[in-house]
């Protein structure tokens, strides 16, 4: 059966962090949801423009879920870290181990929630506000036990196809990866 | 002054490919227009989502812009290819030498509206319905005089990047660049 995962889109999301995620994942055939944190409609913070998700993050039942997948960007990032539901959310995933990912500056709403122990990494210079014990400057992608974290844009495509791996398998990881010529 | 863009969106187009493109120009404060080809909001043919455009591009002169950009993917790349509107636009600006670009399965468009000369790229297997004369599949982003091309979701990145140089200058690229951890 699918794997399903959560992407919750706050304002100011990066977008090519965003739609590199959703658009593999939906690639591998795993069920994506989109939710938006403060209303269906939301607008990423580079390319600007509005996107029309497919339902509210308050409407999200984590057990319906494998895994839940931050995107990156400001102050969409800032958003999601001081989300008192974002924060339930993943202490949610956490509690039953499932995989909880975080691209760039995401990984601070990981560390807000209490979610993020042992090393990752994150778009460089956020460590100051997550928390420097742990950071390492030197992986596109680290999974340490259940938490994937990635740097930033141009990791993100790195990113989703690891995640692809992990939740569809070493074939389809190869399949995907090359119809993107990755 | 800022440069003007115009990036036509078609019902079905690679979400990675357009929002790299729009996204990083953007960043390098290039005036970037998105133009729904057949309504003001269009669904990607990957992630599934809904944009909102900023206008229709029935209402695009290309005497305000500096260069158009196609996304590919499919079936929006066909639809770019089939349209009248995009012929007209494009053979508009070759006539003044402007830059065109196109990426992935969209440089069909360019050939159909006969503004592809000489060498070019795109996505692999795509040269044998837009010309498999002067097709190259060692270059990721290829520049022929006002015509750039590239491959894929993989390569949208530098591509989005050498327009940024094109238009903006080697200072801004290496900015942007630097930005997007590339």
């Amino acid at each position: 059966m699918a794997k399903k995962v959560i992407v919750p889109l706050a304002q100011g999301f990066e977008e090519i962090e965003a739609m590199s995620i959703i658009d593999i994942l939906k690639r591998a055939e795993i069920d994506v949801t989109v939710a938006g944190l403060d209303g269906l409609e939301i607008t990423g913070g580079y390319a600007k423009l509005t996107v029309k998700t497919d339902t509210l993050l308050e409407n999200i039942v984590a057990d319906d879920f494998d895994m839940i997948v931050l995107p990156g960007g400001m102050p969409g990032s800032e958003f999601l870290a001081k989300s008192d539901l974002v924060k339930s959310l993943l202490n949610d995933f956490a509690k039953n181990n499932k995989f909880i990912g975080a691209i760039c500056a995401a990984p601070w709403a990981l560390n807000e929630a209490g979610v993020l122990k042992g090393d990752y990494t994150c778009y460089p210079s956020c460590e100051a506000m997550i928390k420097e014990d742990g950071y390492k400057s030197d992986k596109d992608v680290l999974i340490n036990e259940n938490v994937m974290t990635s740097r930033g844009p141009a990791t993100a495509m790195s990113f989703a196809l690891e995640i692809v791996k992990q939740l569809a398998g070493e074939d389809k990881y190869q399949e995907i990866k090359s119809g993107l010529l990755a």
